[in-house]
């Protein structure tokens, strides 16, 4: 593999090179050999490039002697690399909606946000490498919601940035320096996590029946998938607006933005008011002319605003609240989650709070 | 899983529910379980539905002994499930480009479309399954080339149905009337072979590790994935003619079709001379205002106009296109495969035969 040490820092100076001197960046650190690697390669490169480079290490409270365990070892290698600051966060993910993985993923995500807010970071990095992204593409695969859910991780969204993407962890993991000694999180290794199966028991083996470049292919994958889906979800979110407004003089065509850009949230708080109040709906013509994927999304997106959530409408709901566009034959309203329901009344398809429910 | 032969008639029917009475449809068999079980139901559907239905039995003279099979057995099964008429056709497959895998899947199409000409059929059945799309979405997510590679097989494309396609692959077989005896091709059970690799190794690995509905999300991102490229591709070749045409007043934006209309063959002709004579190009603020999915695809379209062999043209030739566009800093031409080379002069992107090649 040539040189790791020197892929890892190209690859984190290519991901910097855009912040002003001074700037400061912060490595989000677990101890692990992918975030340690990751922390010693930024504070090599922010030394030469004029940047300051802290840590922020945080304990997600889901193992004994983890919190002790965050407040030192990690705390202390980065420390020891020269980082500074170097900011400590204890999360309690116990509680929550989305399981244990998913209440550590939101609040771990808070979490940055905020020291990075506290110590005025132009930029949070995080050691996810693209072996991350193909177990991410193989469990998004596995729940067979679309290509958005093949989409992985973005290389930057909003203050986060992921130098390590496009390396493989065997690269990642060489360039660690000697006598640093990473901590593993014990989860990493517990075959009771999808991901943890996904890595060691489904990437082996497609790597095994279909090439060594199943990983690569993968990542490739979720790069044009998320490029397809911020451009549909766009359009979708465009349409939406000019669909849901009946004074609009626009046509469904003309309100497509080609940037990627979103309907600002003052048009979309407007609509779900509209939905809520039983407004103007939506118009039924303007919706059979568009293509399937930008329709069931601006379904999905209508039926949002109106107030259904959004982990428990299927594209199962979508396509039946679709069949009142495209398979009219004069049927009666289809429930929507959330207590809402679709129905096409004059050329335009509504989609509000139940009747059942007091019209609320 | 209920009652098998209920399920597929049932799908056979809704298959064909749109056919004209007195039609003709030929089913595709191999005498293999899953086609033969196709082939059984559609003659028991057509039957009751006022439809002729026939058989076309294929041999690929991909081993010895299967030209005998395909006039007899595969044949005589079909004409005792009172299939009539029943249309056989060699194919020698053991040329070509593609492979003989590849080869043999042009030619079989070719073949078909011919076999339904010839005695007038409306549609032609293929006895594909939900554990076929799911492999196929595998296989191209092998290949890395993204959503359009994990759309998998349509249920309908031209004169082909696949009725079985919603359905699992046992539950076909264990409609097959009993009696009835498959021959399976030794190929699918051959694991030289990428798909019998995913059937036999892969696919049951996904189902341990992630859970028994992974062939379902498999289908259904199969579908979902076809949805969104059948979209952006329409846009794209309706983005590429309007950018193509200096003299059209329409912006990109306006050129957008909602439907999953297509350029013109013609329209594409005059491109194509127009990119082979030097023509005008493509304008390059034009192109710079659209979203990545569209943009990769109108250049990857335009390359293919120019010559450029479409199996030859990766992403990576696309993305360095593209750089042309959106990371322009006066850099010198890119090559593209055909003997191509693309250049930006005076704010319009051409795709050309190099130079070195006498102009031509």
């Amino acid at each position: 593999m040539g040189h790791p040490h020197l892929d890892v820092r190209r690859a984190v100076r290519t991901a910097l090179a855009d912040l002003p001197d001074g700037a400061t960046v912060l490595v989000a650190c677990s101890g692990g050999a992918d975030s340690l690697s990751l922390a010693a390669a930024t504070a090599w490169v922010a030394a030469r490039a004029g940047l300051r480079a802290g840590a922020v290490c945080i304990d997600h409270g889901l193992q004994a002697g983890s919190a002790q365990r965050a407040r030192s070892t990690a705390a202390a290698l980065c420390g020891g690399l020269g980082l500074d600051p170097v900011v400590t966060v204890h999360l309690d993910a116990s509680r929550g909606p989305d399981g244990p993985e998913g209440n550590a993923r939101s609040a771990r995500y808070a979490a940055l946000t905020a020291s990075a807010a506290r110590v005025g970071a132009a930029a949070v990095l995080l050691g996810h490498t693209l072996d991350d992204q193909a177990e991410t593409v193989l469990l998004g695969l596995a729940r067979g919601s679309g290509p958005r859910s093949l989409s992985g991780m973005a290389d930057r969204s909003g203050l986060v940035r992921r130098p390590l993407l496009a390396l493989r962890r065997d690269v990642v993991r060489a360039a660690l320096p000697a006598g640093l000694t990473p901590w593993e999180d014990p989860h990493n290794e517990d075959a009771a996590y999808a991901r943890a199966r996904v890595r060691h028991r489904v990437l082996p083996v497609l790597e095994a029946e279909l090439g060594p470049g199943v990983a690569e292919a993968l990542a490739r994958t979720a790069d044009l998938a998320r490029a397809d889906a911020d451009a549909l979800d766009a359009q979708a979110a465009a349409v939406l607006a000019a669909l849901a407004d009946p004074a609009s003089p626009a046509s469904p065509d003309s309100g497509v933005d080609h940037g990627e850009g979103r309907v600002p949230a003052r048009r979309e708080a407007d609509l779900l008011h509209d939905q809520q109040s039983e407004g103007a709906g939506l118009d039924v013509a303007g919706l059979a002319e568009l293509p399937r994927a930008v329709r069931w999304r601006v379904l999905r997106r209508a039926a949002i605003a109106a107030g259904s959530p959004p982990t428990d409408l299927t594209a199962a709901h979508v396509a039946a609240v679709d069949a009142l566009v495209t398979a009219w034959r004069g049927q009666a309203g289809i429930d929507v989650p959330g207590g809402l329901r679709a129905t096409r009344r004059d050329g335009r398809l509504h989609i509000a709070p139940s009747k059942g429910d007091g019209g609320r």
